[in-house]
């Protein structure tokens, strides 16, 4: 069903400083921007290989990330399964009796489609699956 | 520097229960299972693709991963990077001024050499980098 990791994301106290640090001591690139304003949330990727990592900069306190910030400071705040078909996967996954929070899938950064995946679900761990835009 | 995520390292409370989650529900593979005496934990690697989710329980409460269950509860412990060369990237860390815990390699999972990076230095993210062993 999971085809790779597709980022790790991670909530960070100041994004620009965040960047520069993987682009200068982590040596990632291929850095993408974007807002999005259903989420409230800045997003940053940078490419590890064929996986990324998912800078979160929250926009309002009173968000997901915002609310991570606040409580336990910058760190990760989910993991993220690529998957190929995502209405598929979601069905499966409740047919199993898994928490899907979207049970239908929603826009993610650069024309994905995701779902996330309660952690009381996953051991703690806030789970998202993602279906990358056609001819990626 | 970074060839890949190679693993996300996750705390868990039942492993057993969490090993059942991952192979039934998330439809994960390649189970392989090691305990570290070093490190007083238990190691058990899934494959995701290339990638691998790292479930670690704690054998002792006195440990790493042992305060961490204690401090949060299970949940996403550590971030893995793959390297090619880990003595190279760590010279090249250190000399960035990034706080490597492990200056000297250590002995890993299934024959890797890895090293921790402080998670202050990496915005609160306990960050590996890992280097699988000859003709993996």
């Amino acid at each position: 069903m999971f085809e790779r990791i597709d980022h790790v994301g991670i909530v960070v106290a100041d994004l620009e400083a965040s960047i520069a640090f993987y682009e200068e001591r982590f040596e990632l690139r291929g850095t993408y921007r974007e807002v999005l304003d259903e989420q409230s949330v800045e997003v940053v990727l940078l490419d590890v290989g064929e996986n990324h990592v998912e800078l979160l900069r929250p926009l309002h306190p009173d968000t997901s990330c915002g609310r991570f910030l606040a409580k336990r400071g910058p760190g990760v705040h989910h993991v993220a399964y690529q998957v190929k078909d995502i209405v598929a996967a979601i069905d499966q996954l409740v047919a199993q009796g898994v928490e899907v929070l979207d049970r239908v899938p929603r826009d993610g950064v650069r024309n994905t489609k995701i779902a996330f995946i309660h952690p009381r679900s996953v051991g703690g761990v806030l789970t998202e699956i993602i279906q990358q835009p056609e001819g990626h």
